[in-house]
């Protein structure tokens, strides 16, 4: 039996390969393993059979005989961890992979959700025209950082590793907000993400759900 | 040679335990392992010899012989890989500990985050006030089914473990705010965490670097 995951039957990002199922997708992909997909409406996210597999009601969860996961940071480790492709074997290296894992969904991730929540959450708020400046320097002096550790290396550490991966679909987060583009390096580096075929299998994969289920136009 | 981990010469919390050096003293206390600390001032921390060690100029960093690493949960789970004590050895119970460790950092800790930025960076702002409740109506959702999860249990999936900890630091930061107030399960599960010797020692080193750094009263 393949793992199972779980992702959105009708995704907000409208099938952009933003959400996070994208990210497990793409680790899958990158090491050549079949995966099943199960699909979960917004109102199924919230009840308790899916609550018992993650008790925050979100996705994607992850299903493989004895192992139930959620999170996708912990979805993409587990499988770094458990199959050859993603994390380097050198012990310092492998510790240093870890860095960058967290580095990408503790360090980089929550000012960009922020943005995003700002921009959603909060838009008809009579702060937000004025809050945003706010959030877009936060965000761009860690790109700045970012993009000073990057330098002119292709990947964070070496060699392409699940840091690279959750990394790149941080970063691909800001799409919608232009922001990246004024760190070229990190535009160049995101774009290295999306060449691989790992990550265009995955992008396809999640955007088929997406036109599977699209509303015909009239 | 015992790990040397870097921490705050004068913490911005005054000796709370709020930072985040005390996951990993935490976590080297819990498996009784010496360990040296480096202070170094918020000048020191953005300077280039600190940033090699921590391309976003934070701390805590952590070095062990060949091993050098950033980022707490990072420096938490590689612990709790290379040493007994704060991983299940069971695979599927060990790879759930994971999936708790990435809820903590990535799921619960940012909205409380954001609740210290808008505390501390947009105090003077004009929106302050009125956007507070939002914040905090977003912690108290995840607080809840947080809650929801543990129950009547002591810990988050059996025996104590990196997740716990992690969890523990993280909802000890809202002890300011009061918000743990309204989830007693929630309260006790810190009190828990807090009661551990190891937990205790952590907080007493980190206590002993305030005091003896801070000025005399006159």
């Amino acid at each position: 039996m393949p793992p199972v995951i779980t992702a959105f039957e009708r995704s907000p990002d409208r099938g952009q390969g933003l959400a996070r199922d994208m990210r497990v997708r793409w680790a899958l992909e990158e090491m050549g393993l079949p995966y099943e997909v199960r699909l979960i409406s917004f109102h199924e996210m919230k009840e308790p059979a899916h609550r018992a597999l993650h008790p925050f009601g979100q996705i994607p969860t992850f299903q493989d005989g004895a192992v139930a996961l959620f999170e996708s940071g912990a979805i993409v480790l587990h499988l770094g961890q458990t199959h050859p492709g993603l994390l380097p074997k050198e012990p310092a290296a492998r510790a240093r992979a870890l860095a960058w894992i967290f580095a990408a969904l503790t360090t980089i991730e929550p000012p960009i959700v922020d943005l995003q929540n700002a921009r959603l959450l909060e838009r008809d708020k009579p702060w937000n025209e004025a809050r945003l400046p706010l959030l877009e320097h936060r965000i761009h002096a860690r790109l700045s950082e970012l993009a000073d550790h990057l330098g002119e290396e292709d990947w964070l550490d070496g060699a392409f590793s699940a840091g690279d991966l959750l990394m790149v679909h941080v970063l691909l987060r800001l799409g919608p907000s232009g922001l990246l583009k004024t760190h070229l390096s990190l535009l160049d580096y995101t774009a290295r993400g999306q060449a691989r075929p790992a990550y265009r299998r995955a992008f396809a994969a999640q955007r088929a759900v997406w036109e599977a289920t699209a509303p015909q136009d009239p």
